[in-house]
């Protein structure tokens, strides 16, 4: 049985996670760089923070006072370690800009309050003095979520909401729990477990994402086919805004009016802050099983998985890797560079009680058998051994010369190929004609009745300017995205590198509508501004 | 094989259905009535249209020749019949003000647009000559969601889109389907059977309901628990505003942004007409089966089906009356007055292929069981030959003079035993406080993972002025709902009669957000005014 692991100390800057889990690459995969994408030796290397000029601080003097009273005086930090480790997120913007030493998103001040109230309060003294706000979780945005913009504001504020780690109650017969927002995932989990309760969200960046940021952004974990979406778990939600306090949720389904948590829930702090949410809880599972199968190609496991989610039984864990990705051996990053064989990689998973995963586990099996699956041993394992080393994989990365990212969206079974099609070509035609030949690999890694959601991984070369040429093939992909119909962010959210597009997603009714509401909650437009819309 | 049924004609004026659908009350349950109630005597018939006297419709002229160049002269209806037929809804007092010959509701005129650039013109003409618009289906409502406010406004049109009845189209391999608003649930089942699928949705009013209207109001049907509520089976949806066209949704989930799906679902009219909307599809069951189960108390029943929502496996039907009900054989309408046995009867039924429906009902068995209950042979059926029979049921009762309503809400499963008890006691207490001693019966009808909502039906005397005698228990009912942090409607929706406990709900910033969306999509304020907003 695979455990979740937890974080064992600070994250270091500029990087995914704590030194000790860094990856080295292997020898082979160096030369494969070399050969087949014509990356030039090591990247710019991540500064030490003593060597990052920082623009000074330009809280006025009288809004310090104020934010002072508000949350207490060591709760307003205007040091350069503190501003500099809530600078941006973790997007491959952020990171090749941190490499480069820009620093100029740096906000001034960054201010941690202990509860709702005091979330009330800073909101009022910086509407007040009409400072952009920040809300600040596990800082793992990969979206721009985390980059506001300056103009028209004194100073920008990160509200540091990890201070708001409290679980504030179990409710064991509703099987429902009250989280405040900076619990990061795992300590949630451990909490949690102590009652004999998983959330079951397990996304990538688990090891340091908050439950506050999951309700933030919409996020969706690994497990999603058996747990649902974050979203879809969370029943309850409590923000603090500019204006006061919005409270929602009374049952599991209400048909009182529109959903309004829907409303909250994916609003990336431009509403207010997510100052405590209930979620759905499942009990913790006896068994963890993960099975690696193999498939001919990407379409007969796109069928495949398709059957099994729409016909049932539907494991807890689906993925499939396209040929390119499975051929990479990205599914297990940690045995990335090894041969891999032909075919396309699924990883089918179970969590459960231990009746419950054998009967899924005989019944899909059944069902993998007749759609031509063959049982591939250890791979199964081996990704779940890897599934949360990604990013740590693309510090190594850009750490060699490689520009890497990801990217994903979903769209209904029947534009999934022409989707899938479409936003690899537009990918690799816009970094050709930069000069840099790409390796596109893609998996689907979501999946519900209706439809499925696809997520790629890009690597080529860095040129002399790897933020704009990677901004460049994101914006091909993007416009390949909405031209095929497919949604801009399955689950990584709009920030400001999707907000154009979300634009055209939702429409021009749409946008007005959402700013509607901003202006109700938000009249002075403090929060997370430049963030989701124009 | 219980199979949905379909209307033969057209409904009449002031009843529920048709005339042949009509329930003749058994001679044992009238004397009941007199006894226990104290019912005296018949009420108040119902008039014929030619007997009824409606305002002059006060349509401006400028107005009727730009509607009929909208969408024809021959779909803009201003004749007695037809707009006695458009006035207000089926709710108790809906239906004792038509015996009461009271149609200031009426509107003035029936417009009827054939497709969305149609009903785009109809609100463009409505908004220049401020005509409050009331969009109207199946005419089903029973929250007053078809009486809009008339202050300020020049006329009401009633838009009724029962012209947009088409099935656009069919996506067999996503399991999706897109159909136009006035289509009524028989009849979409009916096109969707032809290609294998069903909606699966079968709330008490599947006869008459419209699946633009069950978009409108978040219905939810007795077969929840299997097919999920109607508003979560709305993968894409459609509307025309007064400012233009709204188009959401091209992925089963995603993270761009807030659920706006959301905010237009259960939206009733107030920002725009539901023009089209996706729906996701499940394969036509191969078998249908309901069983009735006898458990000792309520309190037991609720523990056995809350570990079936919980723990699995999750039937498609899941209905637990009280005693109360239980003993009055309401679950099985067409066998009222029959004498009931004593504990409480569970409904739990399972829709499928066949081997998925015999491994469900074999594990529910072995589950319910476990907790006492013992199999009703019989019931099950019965209570399927009657599902849809309530309304009519209640048309039979105000003919003979009892008062009879239906009220419901949800909360979580540690809260609902208090939920259950505060609301009885609150109705109990109001009609009792009028003289009027009241029977008051409860199911819980729909279950989730973390609770439930319960169903209430009401009888008692009608007094003289019945419509007065019912808010002031329905306002008693209500508020206290509000105190036990129920939702004011888990499935009926808001209209008027919720208005003012919906604000309480939602709160003065959930109310000014969503305030703002409808400012924004339709500034002139014509849509159902007094709907859901104050």
């Amino acid at each position: 049985m695979s455990e979740p692991t937890q974080p064992h100390s600070a994250p270091v800057l500029g990087r995914w996670g704590v030194a000790a889990d860094a990856i080295t690459l292997p020898v082979d995969l160096l030369e494969l760089l070399t050969k087949a994408l014509g990356v030039r030796g090591p990247g710019r290397p991540v500064p030490e923070p003593s060597e990052l000029e920082l623009p000074a601080p330009r809280l006025p003097a009288a809004a310090r006072a104020q934010l002072s009273a508000a949350v207490g005086a060591e709760h307003v930090r205007e040091d350069r370690q503190t501003r500099v480790m809530h600078t941006r997120g973790k997007s491959l913007a952020d990171l090749l800009r941190l490499r480069a030493r820009e620093l100029d998103d740096a906000p001034d001040v960054v201010v941690a309050p202990g509860s709702h109230d005091e979330v009330l309060a800073v909101l009022r003294v910086c509407s007040e003095h009409r400072l952009a706000v920040v809300p600040y979780g596990g800082g793992t945005s990969v979206v721009g979520g985390l980059e506001p913009r300056r103009t028209g504001f004194s100073s920008v504020v990160a509200l540091d909401v990890r201070r708001l780690d409290r679980v504030l109650e179990v409710d064991a017969e509703s099987r429902i729990a009250t989280l405040e927002p900076g619990l990061t995932a795992p300590q949630a989990e451990a909490q949690l477990a102590g009652h004999g309760f998983t959330i079951g969200h397990f996304p990538q960046s688990f090891e340091y994402v908050t439950v506050g940021g999951g309700a933030a952004t919409r996020a969706s974990g690994q497990a999603s086919a058996g747990y649902g979406r974050f979203d879809e778990r969370v029943v309850q939600i409590r923000l603090a805004t500019p204006q006061g306090t919005v409270e929602l949720g009374r049952a599991p389904k209400s048909a009182a009016g529109p959903d309004l948590r829907q409303l909250m829930l994916g609003s990336e702090g431009i509403f207010g802050v997510i100052t405590s949410l209930t979620v759905e809880l499942r009990p913790l599972p006896e068994e963890r099983i993960f099975d690696g199968w193999r498939l001919e190609s990407f379409a007969q496991g796109i069928v495949a998985l398709r059957r099994l989610v729409q016909d049932g039984p539907v494991p807890t864990v689906l993925r499939l890797s396209d040929e390119a990705e499975t051929a990479m051996n990205l599914a297990r990053p940690t045995e990335l560079g090894a041969p891999g064989s032909g075919g396309c990689l699924a990883i089918v998973g179970y969590e459960g009680t231990a009746v419950d995963v054998r009967a899924c586990r005989d019944g899909a099996t059944a069902v993998l058998r007749e759609c031509g699956a063959e049982l591939d041993p250890g791979a199964g394992e081996g990704w779940a051994r890897g599934r949360y080393k990604g990013p740590y994989l693309r510090d190594a990365l850009l750490d060699a010369g490689a520009l890497v990212e990801t990217l994903e969206t979903a769209t209904w079974w029947s534009r999934l190929s022409h989707l899938y099609e479409a936003v690899g070509t537009a990918i690799r035609e816009s970094l050709s004609e930069q000069g840099t030949p790409a390796v596109v690999l893609c998996h689907v890694s979501h999946m519900y009745r209706s439809g499925a959601s696809l997520y790629y991984t890009v690597a080529a070369a860095q040129l002399d300017d790897p933020v704009t040429q990677w901004r460049r093939a994101k914006a091909a992909a993007s416009d390949a995205i909405i031209a095929a119909g497919g949604t801009i962010s399955h689950h990584h959210g709009v920030g400001t590198d999707h907000r154009d597009w979300y634009s055209r997603e939702v429409g021009e009714l749409g946008v007005r509508a959402l700013r509607a509401v901003k202006d109700a909650l938000d009249p002075a437009g403090i929060m997370n501004p430049g963030v989701m819309l124009p």
